[in-house]
């Protein structure tokens, strides 16, 4: 099963594709998306709703775990990420993949074992479980962070619903 | 020229087209875009979007007005209208219409002629200016006075500048 996470963010959203087969994890690809610093806030949307609906023609996961969102530092930034994570929702609808959301403690438990840790300790942990040569971007350490999570709880619930 | 007002919203989706001949102006179409209650949060978003491109595909409107939000209940709410708000800006760049934003008060000042009119007033104005015979839903009016903002602006800036 392949399977997509993706960290949403108006200017970044990061993402990471990983297969699943028995108890092996491998990554099979994983970036950001962004645009010019001078780009208009509505071409950024739709460069990720663009930018996503073609990452999941070329890798056709089947399912996608993204992080729940509880708080943001002000009214106007959670507004800004809600546009950003609508832009992955509405590719996700829009190419079949089935979406799953966890909490940043399920996420950080499942990676690292404690819900405290940090994006760096996420990131280390990840570059260790899917043998990374690479140093990812945080965006990009995080949502293979979501990712992992999901096949860890699909593994535990062979048949999850979705949320 | 052909203008869209949209009043986005997960729940309703209020939208009004008009056209602006000289200083004619009528309404071409209006409505709002909802779910049932039951259907899973990203699907509604999903079905905005959908809607919003086949509207912008039969009328054709060149530009769109829409309301820019300050402010919300919380940030759970505010997270929720920019995820609705994301599938609308998405659907009109996709089809090249051009999005222009207007607050609050500029949208009341140019319909009612004061800044802190009711939803009710704005309506009880706006189905005299557009002359309709039937009572729309406070959506649908919300989205038609965005509209009729935007073409007096245009009317008094000739060449607008996409904000």
């Amino acid at each position: 099963m392949i399977v997509l996470g993706v960290d949403p963010g108006s200017r970044i959203t990061g993402y990471g594709l990983i297969e699943k087969t028995g108890s092996d994890i491998v990554c099979l690809g994983s970036g950001h998306i962004s645009s010019p610093g001078n780009t208009p806030f509505y071409h950024r949307i739709h460069h990720i709703f663009l930018s996503m609906v073609d990452i999941m023609r070329q890798f056709k996961p089947e399912e996608m775990a993204v992080e729940e969102v509880f708080y943001a530092k002000n009214v106007k930034s959670s507004l800004k990420l809600g546009h950003a994570r609508g832009a992955v929702m509405i590719a996700a609808v829009h190419c079949g993949v089935k979406i799953f959301e966890y909490s940043p403690l399920e996420i950080k438990k499942a990676v690292v074992g404690y819900g405290r840790a940090t994006k760096k300790q996420v990131r280390a942990m990840i570059k260790m479980i899917l043998r990374l040569t690479y140093e990812p971007g945080l965006d990009t350490s995080d949502a293979l962070a979501a990712a992992i999570c999901h096949a860890n709880w699909t593994r535990l619930h062979p048949n999850p619903k979705a949320k």
